[in-house]
């Protein structure tokens, strides 16, 4: 193409004053987000290996058919594999790969879900046998909960596990249709073995609830199913999500497994059939807590690859009023897209931030927990599942903001983030659907409300101050509600405008908030509206969070960046801070937290809109942030093959890219496509009869 | 499958009962949603045709690759219209069966855009030789206007149609490899002509702006491109949306059409190249208003097919607590659930009938354009401006709700709405994006205001009065700001509980918001927030949707409905207008419009939160909508041809229809699956020599 400088030539020049424009030190803020400078380069490295493999390179896979795309998955897990035995990487290397190249692999259900349960609740006996084979992937496992019929409530599955004490075993049944094992990621066509939860029944029929066990599904001879086991496939996943992974079915026709194939870590049946309790009834949650806690990290790192691409299609993008280059503006310059953006970019900080330290209070409370100590547990628990809530909503609604702030080629599958929200998108309504959790956050939410307001009502006043500085860190906003050191009863802020700068304040209200929808909701157990439990879920979760993000602008300040650098992360933190605010006006106004000072009245032209400081804040933060934009994203440090986006490549060329890609498109293989004598020619020649026809 | 008639039995009687609830008169609903019973039977008629030919069949669909959807697109396109000729389908027939096989044909775009510009807008000599062509679709056009580097803003398009007098002649031009035609619907490998947006260019050099030309582009006797043209398709779409369509692209150069190839009803260019202007700036924006009154309608219907599908499965699917059955509850008993549902049936309900009404409003304008009255142009663009951003995000927002309701089981491809989505999300970002419509919405509603506050400023009262009355529908709401009859500012209504269930109350609020929202962004039009645009368009188009609703709820009053009908379905009204005001509950108290008289303060349990009112009220008209709810649903009359989705089956068997779908999967057809040789075998072969080595 002759022209293709034309249009190259401005792409590159605008991404290039982009980029230059940025005065932050993007390599300093990458250490930064890559939790140091090693790590970064430990993960470039891998990112580089794979980017060079045909197996993660595979042509055309926009076009392939579902099965070519499993085969394909199949091909990329088994180099994967290879390449962990020559660069020795580690099971978070594995993990970070897997998210570089952008698919989802059924192999993560083995990692994710069976390997984990496996390993912390099996029986010595069992893991001597298979612990070895399950870390090196010489059987492959997933893990079987939901049923046809059974979603989030464990205790009604109905599939079976009776003990029969006179061969000491049991037998795995699926007693009706609705219990067929389904939605399982990897069972369609890949796992040789599966954690089964089943109900277990002991030999006097007593049902004890559901249990798990360890079955062998396929043969390691031939990969055929075993006797009385019948599995496949689901079929296809809306908008094309989850396509390389064998989501799948299973039934069992009394399929007899030994005794110690039971995961008996914790609770166990004798030899003679009885049932011998866990120590502690939440003790197995611990995979459960691993995955949630895990998704908090993966929606940061989803929302920074998507947030990048938006981000540099906007600056090179040009539409709308002429600039005093003659040309039109880019893109990012209007308002009404970059306060989109931005809010999303400061939440991909706020999650990259809060998943690492998610992850370190899972590997405590996991720590703590092998050593019989499960103190933890519930204050983990908690609080992650508000985070699944809140992470997964977010990143969701981000991903698609991101794509529609693209327009018409965000609608192309080449714009790359249909493909990561459609993988993404199933993470509200999986691990928990968000709408059940939400409900948990609200039950332990009241549950800490009642224990204070009880102490509050019997305690003397020392007793409460001490309770209400030692709260944990999910119901801290809690100690709003009770009298400070000075012993006044304490009241919410009043405001300002320079109030919507101030983090402090904004951490302030958002705790207020909390404090006073548990209170409403406490009040109104009888009656609860339909809405309230979401509403005070949010409330919760949005303040625990806005205490992280408390610390981590501690934390920051306390860092070795640069002031500069400080300056403009501390502004993210704060926009973070800002929209979250925005987004739960209505609670904030409802309860009276929007308290001014009385306006002087004379000035006739203020505006009576009580939200308009905040909102104007928000557009000055945003405009405030607009030149560092390319180089915050640029921070995440992803490559173009890591992106796999037309619209977000490094260099700004979007529509080189988006030309070359259409070049690729299998109908334009032939210049008259398959179907013009069957369907067109037939079609136009109707049509030129009828018009003859009519001018009859 | 023995066991298939346990999961049946109760999917059946679910259902059964669930329909047997309801109280409401069915079919007398199905004939009000579908104007009437003969146009019902002859809608029901057209389906019963499309259901049982083959080309509306195609086996395994869901299996195809995008260049298999492709043909099988044409060869239901081809079919459909050899029906056309056996039973004589109107064009309204078409789209009715285009939209019934839920799927979007490339055909789409001759109809909605190629043909109704070429008819309104060509030169006698132009519809001479081509209209009966065109209608007959002896030819396929399509509607060139969108480049890879020019979208909503028309002006900057870049092909050029420059007039040569000494050939009478146009020569259209691609200068830039941005200019390259880029999305064009059919254009990729099916249309034969196109009508090409170009900025006309004057012999003397002179730019008049972008212009409509007719040109050639596939040759008719095989096919193949004239010369100078280059042309394909885009690729595919996020999603898999839009499949079955050939967007394309196409560069023109130097490709020379006679002088009368220019659409030239209303301007044109002289034989020796003069330019006549047309006689009203907007003349053309017929086309545009058309298919943006068409999708009130469509956005209606596509949420009626969701909104069915969710609630029939959540009427079958039973999770959580046990009822007095013993059965697990089913869903749709949860307040979570169907509190989240019903709305979304109640905006099916209202988008229906207001399609219907916005499409006649746009023939009323038709008819008076064609005879030179261009009074109700500025009228319909204003209001379908803000429709559309209106209903394509509600539609859309809507349809993923109800895809997530269904929790797991709703993310599989045979739930059927993932696929309606990746249809409907693009109605957001295309014609017209949602953001910019906004400012449209929002400088009409400056322009009303400013208008009716200079005349109160220098006008009488009388005159005032008389301008209060006569607003045109799309800024009634302003009457708010000016005093009412008896000379007294008019002031926002005093709440009490019982408001939130009166309609009246509800209608007058929403215009309140609205008025003082453009009141508000009047006055801070040098400094507006970044938001406040989506909020005023917001708050004037629910406004004048709210007010339209206020004519529904008369008109069925005044219809032949039985009484109880009618209030189910003013019930159905009131929800629509509840939640309206729910989602905009920010606004409404910043303006201080929850207005209640001071309460009794020694009820200390009195709750403080001032929105409790219209939630609770929400929540009880759910609950008393929880018996008709299936014979809602049923009323719009969808068979399950139509639904396609294993979810939604009129007789509640969820469970079989799943079951059955997934035997359908190609990776089914094998035990051991393409791919087991190549990778999992040695994979598992690997692991397995790894574990040995580790036993050692």
């Amino acid at each position: 193409m002759s022209q293709s400088t034309d249009f190259s030539a401005q792409n590159l020049n605008d991404m290039r004053n982009a980029r230059n424009r940025a005065t932050i030190d993007t390599f300093a803020l990458r250490d930064y987000l890559h939790d140091g400078r090693d790590l970064w380069e430990h993960r470039h490295g891998i990112v580089t290996i794979l980017s060079k493999e045909p197996a993660f390179n595979t042509p055309g896979k926009e076009f392939m058919t579902r099965t070519e795309r499993f085969k394909d998955g199949l091909g990329k897990t088994k180099r994967l594999y290879e390449l962990v035995d020559e660069h020795g990487w580690t099971t978070m290397d594995v993990t970070f790969a897997v998210f570089a190249m952008g698919e989802t692999l059924g192999i993560n259900l083995h990692n994710i879900a069976f390997e984990p349960v496996l390993l912390s609740q099996a029986s010595k006996e069992l893991l001597e046998k298979y612990s070895d084979l399950v870390i090196n992937r010489g059987i492959i496992g997933c893990y079987l909960q939901t049923e046809l019929g059974h979603g989030t409530n464990v205790s009604a599955l109905e599939t079976t596990a009776t003990y029969i004490p006179e061969t000491r075993e049991f037998e795995i049944h699926s007693p009706t249709m609705t219990s067929t094992k389904w939605w399982i990621g990897a069972l369609g066509k890949t796992a040789t073995h599966g954690v089964v939860q089943a109900k277990l029944i002991l030999p006097d029929g007593t049902d004890v609830g559901p249990h798990l066990f360890f079955v062998q599904l396929r043969s390691l001879d031939d990969h055929r199913l075993l006797p009385g086991i019948i599995a496949g496939d689901i079929g296809p996943k809306a908008m094309g999500g989850y396509d390389l992974v064998d989501n799948g079915f299973a039934r069992f026709e009394h399929v007899r497994i030994p005794k110690w194939h039971m995961l008996s870590k914790f609770s166990q049946v004798t030899d003679d059939g009885k049932y011998v309790k866990p120590p502690h009834a939440k003790v197995s949650y611990g995979g459960m807590l691993y995955i949630r806690s895990g998704m908090v990290t993966s929606a940061g790192w989803s929302t920074a690859k998507a947030i990048t691409i938006a981000i540099r299609y906007a600056s090179v993008r040009r539409q709308g009023s002429k600039g005093p280059d003659g040309l039109e503006m880019p893109v990012i310059l209007h308002p009404s897209l970059h306060v989109r953006l931005f809010p999303i970019l400061a939440r991909a900080y706020v999650f990259i931030e809060l998943g690492r330290a998610t992850m370190r209070a899972f590997m405590d409370m996991s720590e703590r927990l092998a050593s019989g100590d499960a103190s933890l547990l519930a204050e983990l628990h908690a609080t992650t599942s508000g985070l699944k809530v809140l992470c997964s909503n977010a990143s969701v609604q981000d991903l698609e903001t991101a794509r529609r702030s693209m327009g018409g080629h965000g609608f192309s599958a080449f714009a790359g983030i249909g493909r990561q929200y459609a993988d993404l998108v199933p993470s509200v309504t999986f691990e928990g659907e968000n709408f059940v959790l939400d409900q948990q956050v609200v039950r332990a939410a009241l549950k800490a409300f009642t224990t204070l307001m009880t102490c509050a009502q019997t305690q003397g006043r020392h007793k409460v101050l001490e309770l209400s500085q030692g709260l944990p860190p999910s119901s801290a906003y809690l100690k709003r509600l009770l009298p400070g050191p000075d012993k006044r009863p304490s009241e919410p802020p009043v405001l300002s405008d320079a109030s919507w700068q101030d983090c402090g304040v904004l951490i302030t209200l958002m705790e207020w908030r909390a404090a006073l929808l548990v209170h409403e909701i406490a009040q109104t157990t009888d009656s609860p509206d339909a809405t309230i439990y979401q509403r005070v879920s949010k409330a919760v979760t949005e303040a625990f969070v806005a205490g992280r993000v408390g610390e981590m602008i501690s934390q920051l300040e306390q860092s070795e960046m640069k002031a500069r650098d400080k300056e403009v992360v501390r502004r993210v933190y704060t926009l973070y801070l800002l929209t979250t605010v925005e987004s739960g006006l209505t609670d904030f106004l409802s309860f009276g937290l929007l308290r001014f000072p009385p306006r002087d009245s004379s000035i006739k032209s203020l505006s009576r809109d009580p939200t308009r400081g905040l909102r104007l804040t928000v557009a000055q933060i945003c405009q405030d942030l607009l030149p560092e934009a390319i180089g915050l994203t640029d921070a995440f440090g992803f490559t173009d093959w890591e992106l796999n986006s037309a619209l977000g490549v490094y260099d700004g060329q979007v529509y080189k890219a988006l030309w070359e890609r259409a070049q690729t498109e299998p109908l334009n293989r032939t210049e008259v496509p398959d179907g013009y004598e069957e369907s067109i020619k037939p079609m136009l020649l109707r049509g030129q009869r009828l018009a003859r026809g009519a001018k009859l």
